[in-house]
């Protein structure tokens, strides 16, 4: 059925495109340089002050930049405070908010909508229908392929490069053999294959008394659930099951061991020959937070969401922190960002964000997540931007940094990422991304340019806020919903009758956008 | 009819007085000192501190400091950068962006929710339902008297402890003689007896041709229409028409106008012995706006409101230029505001909030507005804080920087404002107001008490977003809309069912506001 949907609209884009092309590339300042790669916009003159700053780096240091990723788990756009959150919303962000004020903060960075699809993006700088990895694998799945089988990993280029490869923190894109991070490139892995958040649901009897006071369903339960083990895990190596979380206040304690062990091996890697490339994903702020139980009610609001989101804060100032002590800080580029939007359907367990919609949908809220870029001396400090970045533009930027040219990558599948190193490590750098897409599993929802955002498809909750477990994707009508995002940041306006010009030129960039599908199809693991 | 509704509500406020006084008294840490002044948070030792840290700069100085309050028409919580907006919504902020960074961000200021009460409020210290001004004054109306005729305004308390006070631009709250900024007590009037905007009615064509190209409606329209003169008066002086808005293009330089007169003014209050007070109140950025003819489009939006918030940021940027170039920055307490949030009736020409509602409503989209306290040396920079503010503050506040004691306001009236001066003045000082009551005309909508807002009525439109002209006052259910403002910025969940003890504290604390006009009625000015 799905399957029919995406042929008839490849079939759709393919008979529209030659017509429509015209119209998209007026508007449309990027240029193709091979079949196989996202176009970018042309930028010569700040690539070359970036590569040559980079470039410098390396003659004094001796060695290529380390590249530090901190993934929030559903942490929304709005709760830091340098994004109108923190102290405001009551959970103080002292952190994040130094870290913006000294690096660079994007208004305009985008996730995919959950979970699994941003972390195999930004892994393989490919969207989620090109890896097959289109939505969370959940309890009880069945696919019918390892979608890592034929993907070439980020983790897997660094390491060929020479760094050193690390996950701590939570996975969630494939517990079976082959598909664990230490199989698909990480050197090493400290860590949950997902997140074990569903224990709570099998001892919060608060919470689930009708699961936890029945036995019959406890039983299932316990036989169903995902795996809750700390799992310490060496790339051809011994794969160990360190600990186990059995309580909520092993859960509530998690992320606390785990900023502890990457606080560790920054001291340690940073004696290494090696750079190192570390991804480390928090558990929290996804529900269910279960407080620390060493430091309770840490946010002025007392809820464990907004307690979760302090605690994730002091663990980033931490983790920075030991960049510093390590003395490695002017040698790392660092970047904090979410996953995805705020979860709402666990409210008040759930993130703020000023947008439309929530994480599942492809509305401003699901997808708009914070955005932060620092790097001591390469980035000035002060600098926001509102040119839009997607985090599969990590993947790219990464490579730059490792000095791995793209010519080293297939040309028989296509990629979406863009290097983003020009705009990110000049002080008035432009940004290199014309167009992202937003993509709901196998339908392709929307695309923004500039300012501009246009649906053809949205979800659209029967509740009266943002509830994703009640919600539907929908058709919009004879007109795609087109949003100028500067006059109408909700996106409750749609302005594209009065602009029937962009309508046509935003439906033909989408047009495009589909038609390389056509070359290079979508993978399908049975999701 | 109102009037009987007032009454009625007033009677339920006094039986149920006594039976819940105590339970909002639980909550309630406000102390009241007199019967007819608004209690407020003991803070002994923060304001032993601040009164001393004015005595030794009035020592160095020699005399009381400056006040200047800038307020923007119609501008939203979310408009400046440094409140999510700015660049992010294409119209750069940079000027109060640094204002803010070097100074004090309130995240909770509250005006009332529309343009002529906050004006009114904050000149006399008082809710506009107790001097009469609950709404605008519009064409046409006739009042049945002088609100002004026994109030006693903020300039001629300043005044009368020795302060030079003027008014720079609009003003709004009556253009009869003895209601002019001039009459109440400023010594001096520069600007409009309304704002200019409704001369786009009438010479606009592209926005209103049914009356600009209907010679008939024409006649009528300029028959009735508000006086669109620059006004320059004097107290008990002479007060002449300087000159006419008769374009768009005169409407779009008319800011640059009045920022050129305050600039001068400074420079030469500057040289006086005599301290000053001055109220810089833009035209823009209320709807319509007309880019200035000078330099249009000067936002990367492009819009004429975003072109508006660019520019006025730009004045706010040169006024405070001005008191540094004059010497006075170190003298001088600056608040930068807005009278209330966006007004989306007229979007695209129109503000952003990101909460629920707009002006016209007493949800925190209406009245929960930028509020940036701004001293060299005196405001610790980079403070924030989420303690609640009322505008009315700046009154109280204002006649503590002039020595004014409240022994010299009337005993005959009630007060609403707090000074907050020990709040702003201290590094770490607390808020010393309790809670903030919202008003909509003659109706008692909701109140806020920490984090908690409680609505007993609400607006609601009849419209996919907030168009307050398609909008009706209801009611609430049987229990009253309770949001805790961390866990829901956006009011979408009431949890007051959930919280039984916060439902009656904050209910009992409505009470204890309305018990208020029992021995202080309402007055009725015919609005």
């Amino acid at each position: 059925m799905k399957k029919t949907i995406i042929t008839a609209f490849l079939f759709i884009a393919f008979i529209g495109i030659n017509m429509q092309r015209t119209n998209a590339q007026k508007f449309d300042r990027s240029v193709r340089t091979a079949e196989n790669f996202e176009p970018s916009i042309p930028h010569p003159e700040q690539d070359k002050a970036a590569a040559e700053k980079l470039a410098d780096l390396e003659k004094k240091t001796g060695k290529k930049p380390n590249i530090v990723w901190i993934i929030v788990d559903d942490m929304g756009y709005g709760d830091p405070g340098c994004y109108g959150g923190g102290a405001a919303i009551g959970a103080a962000t002292p952190n994040m908010d130094k870290i913006a004020a000294e690096g660079l903060k994007l208004t305009s960075c985008y996730s995919q909508q959950t979970c699994t699809p941003t972390r195999a993006a930004v892994l393989t700088g490919r969207l989620p229908i090109r890896s097959g990895l289109t939505r969370p694998i959940l309890s009880g799945d069945k696919i019918t392929a390892n979608p890592w089988e034929d993907e070439i990993s980020l983790p897997t280029l660094l390491s060929n490069a020479g760094y050193n490869t690390i996950l701590t923190g939570k996975w969630h894109v494939g517990e079976l053999e082959g598909m664990r991070p230490q199989d698909i490139g990480f050197d090493e892995f400290y860590g949950y294959y997902s997140a074990p958040k569903e224990i709570s649901q099998g001892v919060d009897w608060h919470r689930y008394p009708d699961l936890t006071m029945n036995p019959d369903y406890m039983k299932t339960f316990n036989e169903i659930k995902t795996n809750t083990h700390l799992i310490h895990g060496f790339k051809g190596g011994k794969t160990e099951e360190v600990s186990e979380v059995k309580s909520l206040e092993d859960m509530g304690r998690a992320d606390q061991v785990l900023a502890d062990f990457t606080v560790a091996k920054i001291a340690e890697f940073a004696k290494s020959d090696k750079p190192f490339f570390l991804e480390h994903a928090f558990l929290k702020v996804h529900a269910d937070n279960q407080d620390n139980p060493d430091y309770r009610g840490l946010s002025k609001a007392k809820y464990q969401y907004k307690n979760a989101v302090v605690e994730v804060d002091m663990h980033i100032g931490n983790i920075v922190k030991a960049l510093e002590e390590a003395g490695v800080l002017e040698n790392t580029f660092i970047f904090i960002t979410s996953d995805n939007g705020p979860q709402m359907d666990a409210w008040p367990d759930g993130g703020y964000t000023p947008f439309r919609g929530a994480k599942g949908t492809t509305w401003e809220g699901g997808v708009r997540i914070p955005g932060i870029a620092y790097w001591k001396g390469m980035i000035t400090p002060g600098r926001q931007s509102d040119d839009v970045f997607d985090l599969m533009d990590l993947f790219g930027t990464s490579l730059r940094l490792a000095g791995v040219s793209n010519d080293k990558l297939p040309t028989d599948r296509y990629y979406d990422f863009i290097d983003q190193s020009s705009f990110l490590f000049n002080e008035d750098g432009k940004g290199n991304r014309e167009s992202v897409y937003f993509w709901w599993g196998k339908e392709l929802m929307a695309v923004r340019i500039r300012e501009y955002k246009q649906h053809i498809k949205v979800v659209i909750p029967s509740a009266p806020h943002m509830w994703i477990d009640y919600a539907t994707i929908q058709n919009v009508g004879i007109a795609p919903w087109t949003f100028n995002l500067y006059i109408d940041p909700k996106e409750e306006m749609p302005v594209g009758h009065r602009r029937t010009a962009w309508l046509a030129t935003l439906g033909a960039q989408l047009k495009v956008h589909a038609a390389t599908f056509k070359k290079y199809p979508p993978k399908n693991i049975g999701l």
